[in-house]
């Protein structure tokens, strides 16, 4: 009793306004640093749900369209085939792409640059939001820097493995007999690291912004990757875990790259396995409505 | 004087205590609530950089690996053509898809489902991380289903366009002569929903983890479009902005799914336009080290 009744009104309102500051912190950060504990960067639950999107954050246009100024509408054509041709087609190019396999076995034999260079066209082709084609191919043929992003990939998986991966992980991969040892880093003709802008730069310096760059910039890889299957080329679709500063830094890329994926391509060499992996069937994926 | 004359050691010490935990909470909330200030879903930012990645955090298979038990390795074999003829098909897939354009005139034209089955196996070849092939293809032929997903992204649509875009964008937006009313939701012959599965479910119920799901199914979205292309069928890849949850519910897809792309498929109609958009140049999208 004694000590509240030496409650002066004023101290009575010096903690009830802290008190309140306090509590007004919880509610507002309180969501977000959850989000921040449980956060694990190879699951997507940190891209937020588009849904999630309040009213006055502002909005993108949903079909991708390009904003340049005063764009001219042109009649649009395309090849029609006949229905059976359409069938045929279809199935060819799902043949060709069940082919696929990711390949960690990777032989030293050159590459045509050419063959290159039209995957990379390929991708290109892909849509992108508000037609911003946030994308950059950076193909290395260089061996000293095939070599020093061995190095910088090498020591970080070490460390993955080691340190940051927990005990069932690193049971699970030596089941599957990898480990963090990457020779295709030494011996692919090419390793062809994708980055994603995460925002242009305009004339001004200003930014610009870059919709859905993450979902353009795979959209791309997965044209990269059908192109690259038909011309009878393999890679393996890595991510590179915590390598993407000193890989960008290595490679000279600005601040608002980021690397997406990291693609070694080549031939495949002479005693390339694959581990014995099936895929869904056609009514595992899809469903009629 | 008087004032701090009269603060007893006992108020100094609950001040202070209150006075910790405030810049305690700020420093810890900080950084996140400003991501949620700032945070529009359409922008990539808010999905983590995996260089954030922290010790402990655990980590993720960066070669995409699958992770079944006891996993025979198999010998690989891949088609082997010659380098001219690589050189050939490389340019030949790249003219093929520089073709590709998002169509937003789709003719009713009925389209043989065989192509449509095929062209989401090819998809259905992704790779994805650890073999979790966390994608499905939702594909809507049903006339009434397809007026319902209309009605929910209309009026999704016409509350974007009216609330939450920035004016600027409504204007860049009326300048392309676009706006929410999107004929094509009831014309085109399938309407193809893209579910991210964010996460799978074992059988034992317990939650598995699905590694970059979202970068998954873009990549296969990407071979999703390679595959139309070559069939001579069009679509425009949207996004539809906050309509996710109703579409799942109308679709009856179970919580893990999210909807990440909306395609309408078919044959273009008659008098289909598109912006005269150019793309970027291989110079401006490929870098050589």
């Amino acid at each position: 009793m004694e000590l509240f009744s030496s409650l002066s009104p004023f101290f009575v309102a010096i903690l009830g306004l802290l008190v309140a500051i306090i509590l007004r912190g919880k509610r507002r950060g309180g969501p977000e640093k959850a989000r921040w504990e449980e956060s694990r960067p190879w699951v997507d639950e940190d891209l937020r749900d588009s849904t999630e999107l309040q009213l006055g954050e502002g909005a993108e246009d949903d079909e991708w369209q390009g904003l340049e100024e005063n764009l001219q509408h042109v009649p649009f054509s395309s090849e029609r085939y006949p229905e059976d041709e359409m069938v045929k087609r279809s199935r060819e190019f799902y043949e060709l792409l069940n082919k696929r396999r990711s390949v960690r076995y990777i032989s030293d034999e050159p590459v045509p640059r050419e063959v290159i260079d039209n995957v990379i066209k390929a991708a290109g082709t892909a849509p992108s939001g508000a037609h911003t084609e946030p994308w950059t191919f950076v193909v290395v043929q260089d061996p000293n820097v095939k070599h020093k992003i061995r190095e910088i990939i090498e020591e970080e998986e070490e460390v993955n493995y080691k340190k940051r991966m927990g005990e069932k992980w690193v049971n699970d991969l030596k089941r599957l007999r990898t480990n963090w040892v990457k020779d295709y880093l030494d011996t692919a003709p090419y390793l062809i690291l994708i980055f994603k802008q995460v925002y242009g730069l305009l004339p001004d310096n200003k930014r610009k912004t870059h919709y859905y760059n993450e979902i353009s910039v795979s959209i791309a890889c997965g044209i990269f990757l059908a192109a690259l299957q038909n011309v009878g080329l393999v890679t393996v679709t890595s991510t590179p875990l915590n390598c993407g500063p000193r890989l960008r830094v290595l490679l000279q890329r600005s601040l608002n790259e980021k690397l997406l994926l990291l693609l070694p391509v080549g031939y495949p060499s002479k005693d390339a396995t694959v581990p014995d992996l099936k895929r869904k069937l056609l009514d595992e994926i899809r469903v009629i409505v």
